[in-house]
């Protein structure tokens, strides 16, 4: 599996490594860290990445888009969209993380889709979207090719959840042991 | 709150990002990424982290150590266990996640203390500190100024359980909230 981690200033760490940890440990996985202009993503946790360019996605590939307080600027960035738009499109299969979805919902690929996203910016991420079929209460929903998380966390059992779809229980199981996660396998109701 | 993770090439990045996660959410956290020579620090993940240069910690440091496949070399590398003994003994907390305890147990700091580690490689990290008093059972363990996680997940329950001896109940309810995380409350044992 092809997986393009797309990365933008102040994206939120947990949203893209509890994911990454999940599907870095199918075989054969290969994990690339992409950007808009490639170079060095910086976040608010002290954190820089450095990334490739995004370029064109295979017809294989896994596009994952984490959120974070960069979203608030970047629902905005018209070119930015174009270019998450562009790869969504390549995509086979695109995962979005807590306010990733507002992103994802500013290209118009979510109108007509369920989604959902971050309970505490969920009023925001409703905006960024008006025909999207927003739903608040799931842990994660998938509709067609899209897989769509809650906040943070939830990314974890979304891409785990995204694993049993594509490969069976057992192999999310197996993955779920190794990182020593307690699963939340439903995905319909969360606490939060 | 000033926290210093160390970073070494082939860490695990979940092992990293679940307590950054945590402590960042804490008011005035201050994150930074350190590595013993500094620079860029890269894992099998495709990740590539850019990182400062270990220096001398200041009083109230909180050191983090993660663990991951770079663990098998970097036990046997005493420059790397010297300057890990040398950041631990000014630090005023330590923390580890996963095989981090590994290269904590080493250093000999861990010495007649509780310790705990990733559940699959629980017998080579034993193997690496004969007298840290070792129990396969918890999810994370204290004694005095070191929180030692098990494997991989169990690093989140564990900042979580670090903030809340430190700052209450209240203040790890509201970050896991943030987090969205189902937290697991019990340190004692774990089912994995």
């Amino acid at each position: 599996m092809k997986v393009f981690v797309l990365l933008f200033d102040d994206f939120t760490a947990l949203d893209v490594f509890g994911p990454v940890e999940a599907l870095s440990s199918l075989e054969g996985a290969d994990i690339r860290f992409v950007s808009q202009n490639g170079g060095t993503v910086e976040n608010h946790q002290g954190l820089k990445i450095v990334t490739e360019k995004l370029g064109e996605l295979p017809d294989d590939a896994v596009l994952l888009i984490p959120g974070g307080f960069g979203t608030r600027n970047a629902v905005n960035d018209e070119a930015f969209i174009d270019a998450v738009r562009k790869a969504a499109g390549e995509a086979k299969y695109v995962l979005t993380v807590c306010t990733g979805s507002a992103l994802l919902a500013k290209t118009g690929l979510l109108d007509g889709r369920k989604a959902t996203g971050n309970k505490t910016a969920f009023d925001w991420t409703r905006s960024c979207g008006e025909n999207v079929l927003w739903q608040r209460e799931p842990r994660w929903v998938s509709d067609g090719r899209y897989y769509i998380s809650a906040g943070v966390s939830a990314g974890i059992d979304m891409a785990l959840g995204f694993i049993e779809d594509l490969y069976g229980s057992d192999e999310a199981e197996r993955i779920a042991n190794r990182m020593e996660y307690h699963r939340n396998r439903n995905r319909e109701k969360d606490i939060f």
